[in-house]
């Protein structure tokens, strides 16, 4: 086994965030699910953003954030995605290539634009998303490069690939390269909605080991074992993963393995002003912990003090060397 | 003369900004003037892009980020200038519609795209532009609505006006409209290298009385004149303006007329962050306080309490209500 060349690849759907502050009504209104993720299409992504107030166009996706997350720690990076070649998408392949992150995916000549999600952010500081996913839909597994997937030590993949048609696909392929090259894969589950629809399949990854390291906050945990329990939850899990970390808000996050449960707390914060990339970026300080070889407690650290600096501003990704943050508070990566 | 039906009209350059942190060097380096706004062509745009970093696209354009701010206030607004029929150009629409302004100019079915600025954030908060103007080199005689213009109690125009071929006869003709309907015509300056550029023109319809109000920062100011000195560049706009307020950041401004010059403090604040749209938010005060039959001091006091926070986020739009900003401060809108 060669050294790795990235730390983590990520592959996810590759989405430009439309962010407007919105009041609860508007979400009542809309009949919108409030801290979650619903699918759109296009007729109903121009009916919300005419209804919606002023927004800021920001590049996005879960996977696409914490792989800048990991870049931004110093981590060599990797990310694979689909966007149209429009505007929007020609602005995603921009910040995530000057964020460092190679990215080297075609984009789609012709096809629906590129993904967009409407993000609403109620002034408790929530957020809620609808997904337009556009050219995103079709990353096909002929878009995952053996040879760049089997040289990165991590494989960071996002549950709400199991959206797009052929998605699914290109995961499952990019899993089977990265064992056969010794390297690890994770997933994060995403949303409690998206576990929902993919329960079983998402079970059945982690238990025949497709997945060695496993994300989830809560809701998603809770969905996936159909449990409002969460001990009764993290026991199902120990029994089904052999690495995850439950990410638990202004609580902090426990690690799980088949041994211990380990809880690590949260990092203190002022004032929370868009909870949107908290857990995205929770993964990456955690992924880059274990690519560099620090313990679970240290990785999940890293993860905390990324979460905590997403929350404070607008945006899912940081708005200050990640790298630079993590020294200041002793934990040099 | 009929009661107006918009408190302000603005007519300016529609652009989209693409906002990024950038270090000092980084100017340096692009041989960027700091603090100024500089014109490019396409090539020149995609070499900017190509090198600065992550970018975050929100609606901008210095009259329309007043003519937001005016509606903020509670005013009623409405703006023209130019974009394409695409997907910047349709968020710069929704943006200024969702901000309750009416725009109703017709988008360019093909030539160049909106026009964007790429505005380089420097850790001190100061923001260097560089724009292209894109679609908005269109604007033309054409686009002015005499019934609409002639309905606005106050027509505001940016100096910027002067740089697309056309735009400035559409400039005259709505001022000319203004006039002829018994309405006041407002004029920024909008930076000092505009002023440089168009010196004489700027002078002579200020001393013709085509412009009733003239807004300019000490920077701009000393261009007019060219003179380095306050006291000196003050007497002569004496003596060529009715009215005139220079902004001097945080030492606050000075209301100008033939026979009082009148110091207002700036708001205190807490930190700048970005600078960017601080005399456009000015403006933006002023303006409705005006409209509104409010004294001088009292508009002033408006445009300082909305420059003060469009300065302590980034860009250059309000992220609160501005009429419940000016409530909470004692000043009624």
């Amino acid at each position: 086994m060669t050294a790795p060349r990235y730390d983590v690849l990520g592959i996810g759907n590759a989405i430009v965030d439309v962010i407007a502050r919105a009041e609860e009504d508007f979400l009542v209104a809309q009949g919108m699910h409030k801290g979650t993720m619903a699918l759109i299409d296009q007729a109903r992504a121009e009916k919300i953003y005419q209804a919606m107030g002023p927004a800021v166009e920001s590049s996005g996706g879960s996977a696409a954030n914490t792989i800048v997350g990991v870049a931004s720690f110093g981590g060599h990076a990797a990310f694979v995605g689909k966007v149209k070649d429009d505007e929007l998408g020609r602005a995603f392949a921009h910040d995530i290539r000057a964020a460092r992150v190679a990215f080297d995916a075609k984009p789609a000549g012709d096809g629906p634009s590129t993904a967009r999600c409407y993000i609403m952010v109620t002034p408790d500081g929530e957020r809620t998303m609808n997904t337009f996913l556009g050219a995103a839909q079709d990353l096909k597994p002929s878009d995952i490069d053996e040879a760049k997937v089997a040289s990165a030590a991590i494989v960071y993949l996002e549950g709400y690939l199991w959206d797009p048609p052929q998605a699914k696909e290109a995961f499952v392929k990019a899993a089977a390269i990265a064992h056969k090259a010794g390297r690890r894969v994770a997933l994060t589950l995403s949303d409690a909605f998206c576990v929902d629809r993919y329960r079983a399949e998402f079970l059945a990854l982690i238990r025949k080991g497709t997945v060695d390291i496993v994300f989830a906050n809560e809701h998603e945990l809770h969905s996936l074992y159909e449990t409002a329990d969460f001990d009764t939850a993290v026991k199902a899990l120990r029994g089904d993963a052999k690495l995850a970390v439950i990410t638990r808000s202004e609580k902090g996050c426990v690690v799980v393995t088949r041994k211990t449960v380990e809880p690590v707390q949260a990092m203190p914060i002022d004032r929370v002003v868009d909870v949107t990339g908290a857990g995205d970026l929770f993964a990456a300080g955690f992924l880059v912990g274990l690519a560099r070889g620090k313990d679970h407690r240290t990785a999940a650290r890293l993860g905390a003090l990324a979460a905590a600096e997403v929350i404070q501003h607008i945006g899912a990704r940081p708005a200050v060397s990640l790298k630079a943050l993590a020294a200041e508070n002793g934990l040099p990566v």
